[in-house]
């Protein structure tokens, strides 16, 4: 029977972490931001979110499974995203009366994390991503990624950068509906494809204040804040796209922590004050700072989003320093197999780093070994 | 015999915690800030440097001995402090040649304090002061208050506002000799003499970057730094006079509160960035915030110097409040009978301190109870 036919599409979308910082809301109903962000996608073969969308007559209401979990659906960010992606559907289906109406039929999402959900790890970036990124397969959109990105930044904010792959920025835009708000591609991961990124995951902590909260916090209370969205950041975008299409690696690292400590102290600046770094993230600052001043240059970077995780950027050339040196330190953890074939052996750690190293001892749970990698893929491989 | 003639006088100085904070000098020779600040001055019943000045024909040479060790004396800024001391001797000698030529004799200083060197209570401030106030009055100089803080300032920067006691300002002056950078007193002791103050020392943990040092790289690399020295801060100088001056300890709180985690975020803003506060700092903010929500108002004001040391402003009044909660905490550390009679009870934790409160437990060292005190006292008790 036709009626019950199930219309079915699967993506793989991957995580990404910014380098030049989201914080600020100009607009939370339509997550339109205060400043404009980088990122770069993390390869998918160590984080994604693979996510099957389907539809059917058969199906009563739309439903959305989380890690074998029923999710609330019901919210304005997810019911942006389906009102916006149907509505596509429907000038599809207007165009050409035989394709069958999927825009009228109930959706069935089920999405599933290759990581801990509570990790820390940007997954609503990669779960709105997926989520667009399966309905728009499923819907066959002739939308171009840019416009897709639109819609995802409507779940979450960050989710608009998983729409590419390697460099990604997201321009701020200037229209209040948000019309040009959306993500752009840098540089694709084969321009700068040797891009390695080391997770030290923190140990569970409640995260001190939600992003969205924390953000809204800021934008009210924090005399820097202005300056930093202003002032600070545009000129930051402007250098990094620039040392990415260079591939300058000491300037996009020198600017990549700074920009991580300019957003972290306008948290601070918050009143009250918003923690997202603790003891182990100051630690793991410790250490990049001794393996660079070891090196005698800056090989490796930090970044920390609103959490206490430390992401280290580092190029393959140098990983035997950067992540060996860390290997020597918490090289015991879980983590450190999932290598693909990269045998990194514990390395010299840099003197000075006992306090440091007992920090990380304590507080890494586990790492993450990974690397610049490509936007979404479609797939077969279909969840339920 | 008398050229073997002792000449001796000595003074107790006390510390000052500043709640509008110092951070960032526009002259390191001459310790000269970019912007006011302004400290409570606390009881020498609890925390104090002791110092005997004392000068002889039978000296052979300048001597500081500190807590028994001897100490090097010829750094610029103890010299800067001894030049300028001996020259006002010089002019009452000049005036005056009937009193004995006590400029041209050798100095010995010896020091005390009745509290740990190390624990980043602002001890160089106290030693300073003493230091200064001590030779002095062995000078018998007509100086008033405001000239000697411009001398101690010299020796530390801070040191200017233990010349006074009560609530203290350091104006930062306009002048390049910064004969124009000195303290006045904004309301002595008596005008507010309910401010109490609880610090829990923090665990020793190597400080991380020294004050002097931690400026400098501010001032060269904080693209933040120059608003909070040029905008924030002279605003938040008046209205903190105000405060004190109409004994409205909400605002007071609110300002000190917001100064601290400024100066914080300016620190973190550093490149690299400074860390003073860890894990303990913010458990510490969490239980005050915590205090003044179970209390409907703000009681209690947390600052941090460059340390992990908490103070906790509150008045007399709310003391079974706020020292009560904490010692309902960390009541089994040792300060909490140091209270001249003051019995703290341990009283109600607020809900949700589980894990901040698991973090003082393993991060305080022990309490300080104390309260706004006087400026410095001169004493016959001689130290050697």
């Amino acid at each position: 029977m036709a009626n019950a036919d199930v219309h079915r599409s699967s993506t793989f979308a991957p995580v990404n972490i910014a380098v030049i910082k989201y914080w600020g809301k100009r607009d939370t109903a339509l997550n339109l931001p205060t400043n404009s962000s980088l990122s770069i996608t993390l390869s998918q073969d160590d984080l994604r979110t693979h996510t099957t969308a389907s539809c059917s007559l058969k199906y009563t209401r739309d439903a959305l499974v989380l890690n074998g979990e029923d999710q609330d659906i019901s919210g304005a960010r997810t019911q942006a995203c389906l009102r916006e992606l149907r509505g596509l559907r429907k000038e599809v289906e207007a165009k050409d009366g035989s394709v069958p109406e999927l825009s009228g039929m109930a959706l069935k999402i089920v999405s599933e994390n290759n990581f801990p959900t509570a990790a820390g790890l940007a997954s609503s970036a990669a779960g709105f991503a997926a989520l667009v990124r399966a309905i728009a397969d499923l819907y066959a959109l002739p939308s171009p990624p840019a416009e897709l990105s639109r819609i995802a930044r409507q779940g979450s904010g960050s989710a608009c950068r998983s729409l590419f792959g390697g460099y990604v920025a997201w321009k701020m835009g200037e229209e209040t509906d948000g019309s040009d708000s959306a993500a752009y591609e840098v540089a694709p991961a084969q321009h700068w494809p040797d891009m390695r990124a080391l997770i030290l995951v923190a140990s569970a902590e409640k995260k001190d204040v939600s992003s969205t909260v924390g953000m809204q916090a800021t934008v009210k209370t924090s005399e820097r804040f202005a300056h930093r969205a202003e002032n600070i950041v545009p000129a930051r975008m402007a250098a990094t796209e620039e040392c990415v299409k260079s591939r300058d690696f000491a300037t996009f690292a020198d600017l990549t922590m700074r920009d991580s400590n300019n957003f972290h102290a306008t948290c601070l600046d918050t009143s009250p004050p918003i923690f997202y770094m603790n003891d182990t993230s100051r630690a793991a600052v410790r250490v990049c700072e001794a393996i660079n001043t070891h090196a005698g240059r800056t090989i490796c970077a930090y970044t920390f989003d609103a959490g206490p995780n430390a992401v280290v950027y580092y190029l393959a050339e140098t990983e035997a320093q950067v992540a060996g040196a860390f290997r020597g330190i918490v090289g015991h953890k879980t983590g450190w197999d999932n290598s693909r074939g990269r045998a990194i052996q514990a390395g010299e750690v840099p003197k000075g780093m006992e306090i440091a190293a007992e920090m990380l001892e304590n507080g890494v749970s586990r790492v993450i070994l990974t690397a610049v990698g490509d936007g979404p893929r479609r797939t077969e491989e279909h969840l339920c």
